[in-house]
């Protein structure tokens, strides 16, 4: 079916290195990011962000509030009642399962099951942290094993799937939010007003109301969920594909909250991102070009398990909020993102 | 801040061509598809239901029920009583506003006009038929010639933005699966229960029931929003990226549902994707990788406006189905997508 | 299984006439309105911001920006070839439908036709006008005539069901806003500073800033939908159930926006209620209680078809921003509410 | 502003009581439930229901899976890095508030603390058990108390609000389902096919095929909300009504799944409900009409406490499947839903 000469090839996507930006909180320091994308428009605008981060003493703190990887299994009962009662004894029986992970798995660390039943179908959602790797496969195999398990305990319960949709993997919901999937991660920076105007050519109070405006009360009425921002997806995309991750993540990834406020002291301009599912090792990350660009970030350094994909995370939530940034801020002023965009493509090779 | 030398470079993302599919409907004759990724799993799972279409007489049936592309413009009034005249003027003005699309536009247009007040704010949604390209700077040109346009009405209506996240661009909405954005399709294939015995080593009952269970009921309890499926933005971003798409419009392509049905003949499979954001030409379109990967696909023949556009959605459309069915008929036998992914990761070359 | 002279009885629900508000707009006057609650701080809640109103020169003031009763029928193809074939057919012939309304129906009126496919699955909702009746049953009865309509005409469909889930009824969803179903009110007010901090003891600002934190930012985090507000439901449950209406229709009711602006003049503050499903004719009318207080509400009058429910539908916007002011000022002081609530019920008969 | 004397009255919500049902698992027995409605057909439409649970050997059978309330504080800091300090201490000290709880009120139990932060801004979600109260008050005076303490602690918090809207109290949302809000049921019912015909005019597989057409798929694209069902919010509206309940807590009380299977034995029906609000004491409790028809239903018992108050949930749980079965049978069958309308709407006096 697949014809390996004719067929193996690869997609050339451009990429630039833009930054620095100055980081302060999970990571420090002046740092570049490389972005692959084919909308061109994103570098300069990305770029004009990391640019105003190092004119701001801290630049972009970036906290990091939490991480795990997740995989829900479904099994199937005859009924709610046991259904409801396998879902205790499973809760119960809760360290045989994290003994288990810990003896099939080198990086994969049980933290939780959290179940939910339907009729009587039983949907159990286990938490792994998962070291460096996004974890992917990972929690696919561990879930394997505790599911086998599980199966043998004699509760009564058949095979569902290794995989409920309740996980959830690149799809939108609100579980990976409120439970939490991937890292989650706060970028913030504090933009004195002076530099709001010379460098944003607006006001702070134009892009807090306009993050109102526009990311909360237009979300709202498009029927978005858990989600109240300009285009996170276009930085994430770009920072994922140029590390080599599952970039399909960027579904939930997407789903993060832009929250501004005018300030005595200037912008205080903030972006949420509760769901990003990143690794420095595992699958796709032994391509020449991702190793290169990873090295060139610090995400392969001696560190803590986690260490580098943490960094990573936060360079990643980080890149967002120079590029949320600098779109609202264009948004405020009529003409500009039109005109912007024009220069660009005019100056812009025609195959760039 | 880029210093071109050190910076421009590009990501290679492995690609294979997968397939043919046999196709009829929207597209007839038997297609291969590029798909760029690093989920090298990928490529044998859509392989497998590509594989599957040839043995059925129709193949995948793909049907395209819509097209357009929006852009929300954001206007603030002094209250809804503005809003409201303003909103009822804009929509009776109609034909003005196609007019000066028409006039400003060589492919733009205008379709129709969408309001909606929130207290003093007034979001229009405009939809534009934009030929063959998917159409995002066109309509930003289109909105933004058309925003001038209604200020000089003297509605008493002030700039707000641009954008006004009532489009939805690239974000989880409700909004473009109920009006329309992007190319909306539906593919299908009925399946001998033969076929699916022997190829899918599964019975359509248990397919159909999966469905049910797990991207439905699963779905729901994840708290998704208008998307019931397995993985539509796995298949979605590798053909995305193999032909030069804006890939973060996965984001709103991946809410689709899957639906399925035993029937007495076999089993009956649908994947209906309402946000299909794809284009032919414009930016993207004229890397090397991408117009030869475009061509291949026929989807740079002459045709009438929109022809090559709608051929690459149904395309997409027809790669979806093959990887979700693979996907979902591999969950439903206890263990064998973990042994999947097992024998593959043995076979691949390590940097594959 | 009912013995009657057992079973019927009746449930005393405790109800007060609170305002008047003062109003402009869709009604002007001033007006009182009847809630029937268990809850009984509700009426000093809606009394404190009835009150305002009347220190304003406009007091509250509503616009009704569109009306609608929606029924989705679901038909059942073979394929999704076969619906889109159908669905064309359908939208194309639209008059003949509306002919059929109009011969079968005294009040209702065909507005449109508004169709979506999964896989071999036709859901067709449409929308009516249905005069002074909320219009539960007139579109039932209307879908229904409809329906077989539609089957006789050999677009090789089946019946699926009178009712698809996309009309939608009583439930949550992102349909009814965006396509409309019952009346859609926005209720605004521009309340002075002296009267913000004199009435309800707090700041333009401070309610501004929590209307964003609380309704918009809490209700993202919260996975909320197309809904931003502190308490719409209670306001709505209480003038419906006063007034004889279907009350299960506050779930939808509910899904409404709260925006508020501090501007230099004072507070504007707003409530967009989408989602009205009131009338003054039809069932529940009948009762002496509730045609008592229909009159008293000034909605059992001589108008236009419609004109009645509307002055109740602007009634109840104008109750909900009376109770959302006052509990959303309430909440910007720490302790208040619930001091209020014990003063409240320590002041009130044990059994009221 | 309220002259009691002219506006002091109530509204007499036309009652039946229905059944008795048959009942095992969480209740067992038979057992009437009163039903306070102005849509009248739902007492048929429920008492059939409950006769076929009549006819069934467990009758429906419930199982409460989980029960707690809860109340979402907000608190502001200068900064996320402030914000994410302050909610590790918040959990490391949960103990403390524990205590504070358990002295502080007879009744509250303070379970957990689940925080979110969004920028600067802290949600924290408090989880409490109520015992056989709803217990709206309760929390709120419980969250009061805790804050307070959580204030005084110097984390650098400032006051936002006693509740952020990530409670969430009485509007659509995510969060309530999947961390819990109320007691959470799900009521079962296994029907012999012979029944399913003569009782139901229809199949087990009409009945299941119509439950994933309408509840879930057409739920899905009416972009619906963890909320897959025909009409559970007439049920609860009825039942709520009256028992004296807080009705307005049916907004989050309809967002349940119906799941059924067409098995061998027969029709596997099931409605998942997890966000039932009721009590047994408390607001509303003691109006004499309310505390008989607790009392008829078993409800005033000595019992452990929470005991009535799941009772009830239990009834409340079994009472929706009655109507939801009824509904979605007669859906099935054209014309019959119509039918059923006229013939009621011709034999009731003019005012019931």
């Amino acid at each position: 079916m697949i014809t390996p000469t004719e067929t193996a090839t690869s997609t050339a996507i451009p990429t630039r290195w833009v930054g620095p930006m100055r980081l302060s909180g999970a990571v420090t320091g002046e740092v570049e990011v490389p972005l692959a994308t084919f909308e061109s428009p994103l570098w300069p605008s990305v770029g004009r962000g990391a640019s105003i981060s190092r004119e701001v003493w801290d630049g972009v703190i970036v906290t990091i509030v939490g991480e795990r990887m997740t995989r829900s299994t479904l099994f199937v009962a005859s009924s709610a009642t046991v259904a409801d009662a396998a879902a205790r004894e499973i809760v119960a029986r809760l360290p045989e399962l994290q003994d288990l992970t810990a003896a099939s798995s080198r990086h994969a660390r049980l933290l939780e099951a959290h179940t939910e039943i339907v009729g009587n179908l039983l949907f159990v959602r286990f938490a792994f942290e998962t070291g460096d790797a996004a974890g992917h496969n990972m929690v696919t195999k561990a879930a394997d094993t505790i599911m086998r398990r599980i199966l043998a305990w004699g509760l009564r319960l058949d095979y569902g799937s290794i995989s409920g949709n309740f996980c959830s993997d690149k799809k939108v919901s609100a579980v990976n939010g409120i439970l939490g999937r991937g890292r989650s991660a706060v970028a913030e920076m504090l933009i004195p007003n002076e530099i709001v105007v010379r460098r944003l050519r607006t006001t702070a109070h134009a892009i807090a109301e306009l993050a109102v405006r526009k990311n909360l009360v237009g979300s709202t009425i498009a029927g978005s969920l858990r989600s109240a921002n300009a285009h996170y997806a276009n930085m994430l995309l770009a920072i994922y594909l140029a590390t080599g991750q599952d970039a399909a993540n960027i579904v939930e990834g997407s789903q993060g909250i832009t929250y501004a406020e005018a300030r005595d002291e200037g912008l205080y301009f903030s972006c949420t991102i509760p769901n990003l599912i990143v690794g420095t090792v595992g699958s796709g990350k032994h391509h020449p070009d991702i190793e290169r660009a990873l090295e060139r970030m610090g995400c392969r350094e001696e560190r803590e398990p986690g260490g580098n994909a943490r960094r990573l995370a936060a360079l990643a939530a980080a890149t967002v909020l120079c590029g949320e940034l600098s779109l609202l801020a264009a948004q405020t002023n009529p003409g500009e993102l039109m005109a912007t965009h024009l220069r660009l493509e005019r100056s812009a090779p025609r195959r760039a």
